[in-house]
Formats: structure tokens, C-alpha cells, sequence
């Protein structure tokens, strides 16, 4: 049975259920100091999500002849707070759980297109103010557009699914997409312009990287055509709820000022918490708090992942979700 | 070619189209007094939206024996403000555009319940109020859940599609659903109590009457489940993008300081325009002005099938969308 840390929470009932199941289940925060101390080393196992950094030293005080740890487990996607090299040298194996998240995403996504482009949240804030704004509130629809996937990994492909639906024509950049998925109903694009300058609406689903970085930016953004698919003047929309930093949130708040977006929609910022940011005091812009996986349902999913996670690894078998291949 | 008089506005496309096709097109607001002392007399054909109240007052001092009106358009859905009863007996005819907004309202309520379940519009009034509420902004996914709709005509079928496309299961109460639609994806409920026991998403899409006024209210809405079918604790959630009355809103605002709502999405009041509205102040509430059928691509529509209306009506073809049938 394996002794578990848990530094950033986790659902109740998976707590529940690795207590149940006999493992010793330890919840609560390291600080920094405390990490790189070795305050992991007497646990076989630790769950963080974004806040716990697992840098080089902190892995290597914890690990190998510093420690018993062995497995880190990531309750969530983003992986940018765990050094995997270091984790690969010091013999810890660092999974995720991938797919929990990706509907609460992909609904979270969905829901700031059709609030940008029906200006419900500007709606709300003029009722608020005791404003009737019904003609500055006309709207465009999504279906008859071109909707943009900068990334087509799970979550793109459960976005441009939903968006089929309702009406939208599917158009993708994604360099890394394996060959099996390049058949799907959509437009591969092998250049990222390209896609700017045939979407009305583009929305990010990639990781951050120096590649990525500022990928979505002025320059770009210039080059969306502003007309529909269906010669409808429906203006240019811009949505980020997969990582900050892959928008230019200077080049877009330009574009804010200037017309050439009419709405621009994050759940992700350069900086976070995000409350000083400038973006926020334009009309046509809105946001929440990072909040693409925190719904019930993906905590109650990542739960189930990381109890599965630990049974594999418990009986030696290396878990789906692995990130590196120990030798 | 007829003299048709436009009194709430238009497309400008469509105008166009019309004098194109050699129609004399007389665009302007006509004063209640105005209507009632025959100021629509001349015309053949008047085109109106919600504003424009044809009473019969009105419309026996415009046609038969006192001028030359032969037929009334309502460009959008609801007839509310004609007299249909009084236009069959002066030989008027009465048709509505029922298609054209069906989209805009679907993809509207669509993104009302998403907003609702993941608290976009909450999320952004925090942020721009300097508070970063991650924590508190956790949502619930629409999949797994059940969603009842009440009416089941065209809008909420075209909202059953999204929704099932969404992984919600469908049901519907519909006590004038005509025997060919009754066989689809979805749970028909002979009792609309049984639909609020069931759901714990409720969106609303019938007419307003006698028999539909308060038909969403504080005794239904404690009936909701609060529990998603999936088992997750997702609260009761109601969408009206349809017809203001049908929701008692001090029902509703009652359940939402209760706690029985988790929210309330409104586009349509009981008075309107609604900017002094008390549920505007509770924080659970989100609204919309009217807006459901406030895209350009509906006014579009709605432009080209006035359009229709009037070359069948000239051709002495009763439209497919005539509202009486006149001896």
C-alpha cells in the first residue's frame, strides 16, 4: 500500500476510496522551502495540480537516495510546473489525467463563443447599469461560420464536434497531429496565417511553448476576414481557454480598440491571478478565472483517474497516462 | 404591384429587394391615433414587428369598406399584438415569419444554459469587481444531465438537437404536439409537473396564455431534482428565451435566494423593457434584452421571407405561413 501526498486538494470521494482501498492518504500544502527540504521523501506518491512546482531540486531532494518518492501524479492536463526531464533521471514516473477535464472544457469553450457572439455577458452588465440595450445587443449566429482550432488534440476535436453541430464549418492548424485524425471533417491548414485569414472565429487548444507563444497575435488577428462563410458581417472572435501566454493580450486588446476583433473571450491569462489586467476594462471582452476543468464532474473524473493511476502502478504495470518511459 | 407600409422596421436588403421588384415601400412608425384614423388605408400590405398594435380598431378602420389593407406580416413569431379574429372578418390575412429566428433562439438558449452552468457572466462581473473567484466559479457540465423543455415546437427541437449533441437526455411536455414528432430521442411528459421532477435544467418554449402564464414557478421549481442523472450535485437551472409571463418571477427570485435555483437565465420579462426588474440584483441571475431573434442573419431571413410572402400574395397564392384562412 502506498503512502500518498496530496499538496494541491483533490475530490473528496477519491480521497475516500484510495483510503478505502488502504492506502495512507495525506492531504495538505508544501511550501517551496519545505519541498526542496525533501518534505515528499517518506512518500511513495504525490498529487498536485497546478500550484506545487516539481522543479529539479525539489524532485531530486525527494527521490533516488533523497527519498521513497516514485510517482508524480498530475490531477489535471498542463504538465509546465513538473521538470519530466529530472523526473526521468531520478527514476519518478509523472502521469496526468488527460481526458478528465476535456468536456468541461470543450463546454466552457462552446459557451464563450455563443456568449461573445450573442453579447451575453455585455447584456448582463447593461441591464445591470439599467440599460434596455436590445439594438446594441443584435448578435451574429455561429452556424454558417468558419470556426478556427489553433491545436487539435481531444479537446479541439470535442469543440469542432459540438460546433458541427451547430452549423460550423471546421478549419485546424496542428503540426503535430498524428495521421490517423487528418481525415476527419475539417480543414487541415499547414500554415497557422492561413487559418487567420479564413476564420471569423478562431479558439486556442494547444499547449504553451516558445512555439506557441504569442502565437494568437495583432499581426494575425489583422488578417481575419470579418464576413462569415455565409457573407453575413458577423466581425472576428477570439477565444482562449486552454493557456496563457498563447494569446498576445496586448496585440488583442489593440485589436479590441480598434474594431478588427468584436470579442475576445479568456479563461487563461499571460499572468494569473489575472485581476489588474488591462483587458478588462473593455466592453467587448470577458473572461473567467481559469476555470476550463473545474467543474464537479471533472474533479469527480479526475478522481477516478488517479485511483486507477495508483492500482496500475501499485502492481508494477505503467499507467495510460505516463508522460515519461523510465529505462 | 402592392403599396406596402413598414412600420417597425425592415432589413434593408429586403426593402431593397422589394422596391427592386416594383413595390412601393413606405418605411416609418405610424402613432397608435395615427392607425386608428385609417393612416394604413392606402396600403395593401402593412409589415410589423411587436411594435405596432393591430386591434380591431385598427384594422376595421384600414380595410373592407374603409381602405384598401388586404394583409398584415408580423416579421418574426408572435402574433400577440394582431387581432387575428377581427382580420378574418374584414377579409385580412395575417401571416408571421415562423422559421427565420429559429436558429438565433436555439444557439441563444444554448448559450444561456452553458453561461448559467459555468457561471460566465458571474465570473466576468468578478473579475472586472478586481476579484480572481476561481474557487467559487466551479461549474457543472450539461452532459449527463436531463433537460425538459416545455413546448416542444420548433425552437426546442432545434435546441434538443444541440442538447443531445451536448450528452444531455431530452425531455419535453407538449400537450399540442402533433402525433408524427412524438416518436423521437426523448421522454414526452403528459403532465408538465413530471417534467420539473425529472429535470434539473428546465428551458422554456411555448406561447404565452392564459393556460402558460406562471406555468414556471416556485411550486414547480421546488419540484426540481437539484441532482443531475449522472449523480453529480449540479442544482436546478431555468432558461426563458421564449415569452415573458410564462416564468413567475417572483417565484423564481424567491428559489434563487433560497438556493432551490442555482440560476435563472431570462431574454424575455413580464414587463419589458425590463430595466427595473428586482431579480436584476440577485448574483445568480443573468439576463438578456430580447434578443433571442437579434441576429443579422434573422433579420436576413426574416427579410427574404417577407419577400416570399409578398410575390405569393400578389400571385394570388395563400402564403404557407397564413395564420387564418378567409372565406
Amino acid at each position: 500500500m502506498a503512502r500518498i501526498a496530496v499538496t494541491d486538494g483533490i475530490d473528496e470521494n477519491a480521497a475516500e476510496s484510495l483510503r478505502e482501498s488502504g492506502h495512507q492518504v495525506t492531504i495538505g500544502h508544501h511550501e517551496a522551502d519545505s519541498l526542496r527540504s525533501g518534505s515528499l521523501s517518506d512518500f511513495d506518491i504525490v498529487v498536485i495540480r497546478s500550484a506545487t512546482k516539481m522543479v529539479e531540486e525539489v524532485i531530486s531532494a525527494n527521490s533516488g537516495d533523497s527519498g521513497s518518492l516514485k510517482l508524480i501524479i498530475r490531477a489535471g492536463v498542463g504538465v509546465d510546473n513538473i521538470d519530466i526531464d529530472s523526473a526521468t533521471s531520478h527514476g519518478v514516473t509523472v502521469c496526468n489525467t488527460p481526458g478528465a477535464s476535456t468536456n468541461a472544457v470543450v463546454e466552457l469553450t462552446i459557451g464563450h463563443l455563443l456568449s461573445s457572439v450573442r453579447n451575453i455577458v455585455r447584456s448582463d452588465r447593461k441591464m445591470r447599469d439599467g440599460v434596455w440595450a436590445k439594438k446594441e445587443m443584435r448578435g451574429s449566429e455561429l452556424r454558417g461560420k468558419k470556426l478556427g482550432l489553433i491545436g487539435y488534440g481531444r479537446i479541439a476535436r470535442g469543440v469542432a464536434e459540438i460546433a458541427s453541430g451547430l452549423g460550423m464549418e471546421i478549419h485546424a492548424y496542428d503540426p503535430y497531429m498524428s495521421s490517423e485524425l487528418m481525415d476527419g471533417d475539417f480543414t487541415l491548414h499547414e500554415e497557422v496565417d492561413s487559418v487567420f485569414k479564413e476564420c471569423t472565429h478562431i479558439s486556442v487548444h494547444c499547449f504553451f511553448s516558445d512555439e506557441t507563444e504569442h502565437m494568437v497575435n495583432l499581426r494575425r488577428v489583422s488578417m481575419m476576414p470579418s464576413i462569415g462563410a455565409d457573407g453575413i458581417e458577423c466581425g472576428n472572435h477570439i477565444v482562449n481557454c486552454a493557456r496563457g501566454g498563447i494569446v498576445d493580450e496586448e496585440g488583442i486588446l489593440e485589436a479590441l480598440k480598434t474594431g478588427k476583433l468584436s470579442s475576445a473571450a479568456l479563461d487563461v491569462f499571460e499572468s494569473e491571478p489575472a485581476t489588474g489586467n488591462s483587458l478588462l476594462g473593455h466592453d467587448r471582452f470577458s473572461s473567467t478565472p481559469h476555470i476550463g476543468a473545474s467543474t464537479r464532474e471533472a474533479q469527480a473524473r479526475i478522481g477516478d483517474e488517479i485511483i486507477s493511476i495508483v492500482e496500475e502502478f501499485e502492481q508494477g504495470i505503467i499507467p495510460g497516462s505516463a508522460l515519461n518511459r523510465l529505462l
